[in-house]
C-alpha cells in the first residue's frame, strides 16, 4: 500500500494557499511575476545556495527566515537582482515591503525571490505594477499560473502534489519549481516552493526540508554551474488539523517521505527539462572506499562534457567513463572497475566484456532514460546523481541568451 | 634583443634527430604511426598524466624513463591502448621491443606512446606492419609527417622550433604536439615531444621540463576532461657541442626559457585547435588571497560551460563569471570584485560600471582572442589559464566520435 497518492496541482493543492502569476513587464511577453500566499501564518523552512556570491533576495530571505514564520513569498523571473550592490538589497527589501503593504501583512512575513539575468538593476516601476496585479489575481487554483511565472529558460512548468493521511486527517503536500540550466549539486540553479497544510513544528520542518533537499535538489546536475539565487522554501500552515508534527510524532517519517517525494519529483522534472537535454541518466557509483569518493566520482561523471556528449550521441563510451573516474579524485584501482548501462555489464575488472555486444548497449542508450552504474569494488559506499546529456541545443540556448 | 629566434620545423629541427609518420591501418585512412629517433643516445625527461587510470604505454614509459636515456619513441594514434588489462601492457612492451629490434637498439631505449580510443585491444598485426614501415621512412625532415601521424581529432598539426646560442654554439629546440579535446590542466589530453641538440644533465633536463609544463600544458583547458594517456617527453642528445647544461651553467636560464617557449607555443596551438573552438581566451585571476584560490577561480571559469558558451555567443556575460567565482571555492567578497575584458573594466566593486557601454565590450568578444581578468582585491596572488569557448561544433564532434 502506498503511503500517499498523487493528486493534481502544485502549491495551491494544500488547504489555505492561494497563488497567482502575471506579466509585469520584466520579460518581453511571458508571465514573470508570482505570488504565493497562505491564509494563515505558516511555519516556514528554507535552504539556500552555497555560492559565496548570493543574490540580494537570497540574503534577505536568509535574514527573514530566522523568524520561522511567513505568510507569503513574492517571486519574479527575468532579473535575478544579483550583483547589484547596495541598491539591489534596497530593491529586494522594497519589493517585499510593497507586497506586504498590498496584502496588509507585516513585512517580516513576506519572503522575496528573484531569478533571471545577473547584474542588471531591478526595474522597480515594473515590480511595483507587478505587486498590485499579482495580489489582485490571487486564487485557490492559481498554482498553475505561479508555476508558469517563475520559469526562465524552462520549457515546461514543474508542479507535483500528493495527499496522505496523518492522524486520520487528509494532508496535502504540493510544490512547484523552476530550473533548467546552471544546474549542479549543492544546489541546483533553481527555485522550488513546497506547501503543506500539515501542522509542523518549525525546527522539525527545517529538518524535513534539509533531508529532502539532500536526496533531491542536491543530487541533480545539468551543466555543473551553480547559481547565486537557488532557494527552496517549505511552508506548513496547519490547516489540515493534525496533531503537531515533529520527530516524536508516530507518523513523522511518513510526512518526511512525502516531502522527499515532492522534492524528488520536482528535481527530476528539472533534469528532464535540462537545457537541450534529450536523455535522463541516473549515475550510481558503488563499492567506493568512502562516501566522499563515491560523491567525487558521481559528480565528475555527471559533469564530464565528454561523457554527456557521448550519451547525446547514443554511444556507450565506457572509456570516457573510466577516464573520468580516474581523474575524479576518488580512490580507484583500474583492474577492479565494473561498468554497466542498466543491467548490462560492459566492463569487468577494468576491461571490456568481450562477449557483450555493442548493439544491446546502444539500444539502451537510444532510450530517453537509462542508468549508468560504476562499481569500484573497493568498499561499501555509494552515491547516486541524476543528470542529463549535453546536446548542441544546450550550446545554442546558452550562447544566444544575452546579457 | 631576443634570446632565441623562431625557425622552421619541429622535432627534427635540432641536429641528430630523424622522424617519420606513416599509415599503418589503425585509422581508416590518415597517418597513424610515428617514430622519433636520435642518432645518439639522448638524455630524456618525461611528465605524465596525473589520472589514476593510465594507459599501458604511460605505465611502460614511466618505468623506462627511470633510466634517464633513450634513442627513440614510437607513437600510434587511433588506439590509446588504455584499459586493456594485462594484454594491454604486453602489447605496449611488444610494440617497443619490435621497434627496438628493427632499429637495432636496446629495448630499454625505446619509449612507447598511444593515443586514441580507450578500451579497444591493440591490433598488433597492424602495429607490426607500422613499425617496419615507419623505421624505413625515417628522415632528417620527417618531423612534419610525424606531427601529422600523432593527430586524433586535431584539425592542424602542431610544431614549433627555435634556435639560440649556448657557449657560442647554435642550439635548437623543437617540438610537436597533439591534442584538441579532453584538455584540462594537470595535464592536458595530449602528447608532446620536444627535442634539443643541447647537452643537458639528465636531472636538470627533468627540472627544465617540469618548469615548462607547469606554465604551459598545465595551464590550458578545453573541456575540463583529463585523459589517461597524457605524456610530454624532452630529449637532449648533445649534438650541439655545448658544455654540459645544468643549474650551475651561466646560460641555464636561457635554455629553460627556450623549453618554456616551445611548450607554451605548442600548448597555445592545442587550445586554438580545441574541438569546435572559435576564440582563444586568456583567463587571469589576480588579487587572490592565496595561489590556491587564484587557481580554483581560473580553473572554474575556464571550465564553466555557461561562461564558455557566452564567449561563443560573443556575450560579455559578467554575471556568469562572478557566479562561477562564487562557487569556485576561492575566497571572494562580492563588493570587491572587478572584472575586465582586455583593458575595459566592466565590473567595479561587484557592480556593473554603468558608464561602460556594452558595445565596446561586444567588440572585444567578437574578436578571436581576448583576455578576461578578474581582480578579487583580497591579496597579491594570481594565476592565468589559457582556454577557448565552447561551440555547438564541440558537441557535434564528441557525440559523433563513436566507441
Amino acid at each position: 500500500m502506498n503511503e500517499y497518492i498523487k493528486i493534481d496541482g502544485g502549491v495551491t493543492a494544500a488547504e489555505g494557499y492561494r497563488a497567482a502569476g502575471v506579466h509585469a513587464g520584466l520579460k518581453h511577453k511571458a508571465l514573470d511575476f508570482a505570488l504565493l500566499y497562505s491564509d494563515v501564518v505558516a511555519n516556514v523552512a528554507g535552504v539556500f545556495t552555497s555560492n559565496k556570491i548570493k543574490g540580494a533576495p537570497v540574503k534577505l530571505c536568509q535574514e527573514l527566515i530566522v523568524g520561522g514564520t511567513a505568510k507569503a513569498v513574492v517571486i519574479n523571473s527575468g532579473n535575478a537582482n544579483a550583483c547589484n550592490g547596495k541598491q539591489g538589497m534596497l530593491d529586494a527589501i522594497r519589493m517585499g515591503a510593497m507586497t506586504a503593504s498590498v496584502l496588509g501583512v507585516d513585512k517580516s512575513l513576506v519572503l522575496v525571490c528573484s531569478t533571471g539575468t545577473v547584474g542588471v538593476p531591478m526595474p522597480m516601476d515594473k515590480v511595483e505594477g507587478g505587486v498590485g496585479m499579482v495580489a489582485e489575481a490571487l486564487s485557490d487554483d492559481g498554482g498553475d499560473m505561479a508555476a508558469k511565472a517563475i520559469m526562465t529558460t524552462d520549457l515546461v512548468n514543474k508542479q507535483y502534489a500528493i495527499e496522505l493521511m496523518i492522524d486520520g486527517k487528509r494532508v496535502c503536500v504540493g510544490g512547484m519549481a523552476k530550473g533548467s540550466g546552471m544546474i549542479e549539486p549543492n544546489m541546483a540553479t533553481m527555485l522550488a516552493y513546497i506547501t503543506t497544510d500539515a501542522k509542523v513544528e518549525q525546527s522539525a520542518l527545517q529538518d524535513a526540508l534539509l533531508a529532502a533537499v539532500a536526496v533531491s535538489f542536491n543530487k541533480i546536475s545539468v551543466d555543473g554551474d551553480q547559481s547565486c539565487n537557488d532557494t527552496v522554501l517549505l511552508f506548513a500552515n496547519g490547516k489540515a488539523g493534525n496533531e503537531l508534527l515533529n520527530a516524536q510524532h508516530p507518523e513523522w517519517a511518513k510526512f518526511c517521505n512525502a516531502v522527499i517525494e515532492i522534492a524528488k519529483q520536482l528535481a527530476f522534472m528539472i533534469v528532464k527539462d535540462g537545457e537541450g537535454a534529450t536523455k535522463f541518466v541516473t549515475v550510481t557509483v558503488k563499492g567506493a572506499a568512502t562516501i566522499s569518493d563515491a560523491e567525487l566520482a558521481t559528480r565528475a561523471i555527471a559533469n564530464s562534457l565528454l561523457v554527456k556528449t557521448s550519451w547525446c550521441g547514443g554511444d556507450p563510451n565506457w572509456g570516457r567513463v573510466i577516464d573520468v573516474v580516474g581523474y575524479s579524485g576518488a580512490d580507484v584501482r583500474e583492474e577492479l572497475v565494473d561498468i554497466a548501462y542498466d543491467d548490462v555489464l560492459m566492463v569487468k575488472g577494468g576491461c571490456r566484456v568481450p562477449e557483450q555486444s555493442l548493439e544491446e548497449l546502444e539500444k539502451i542508450l537510444a532510450g530517453d532514460s537509462f542508468a549508468l552504474t560504476v562499481n569500484l569494488n573497493l568498499g561499501d559506499d555509494s552515491d547516486t546523481v541524476y543528470t542529463c546529456d549535453c546536446s548542441e541545443e544546450y550550446i545554442k540556448i546558452n550562447s544566444a541568451y544575452m546579457t
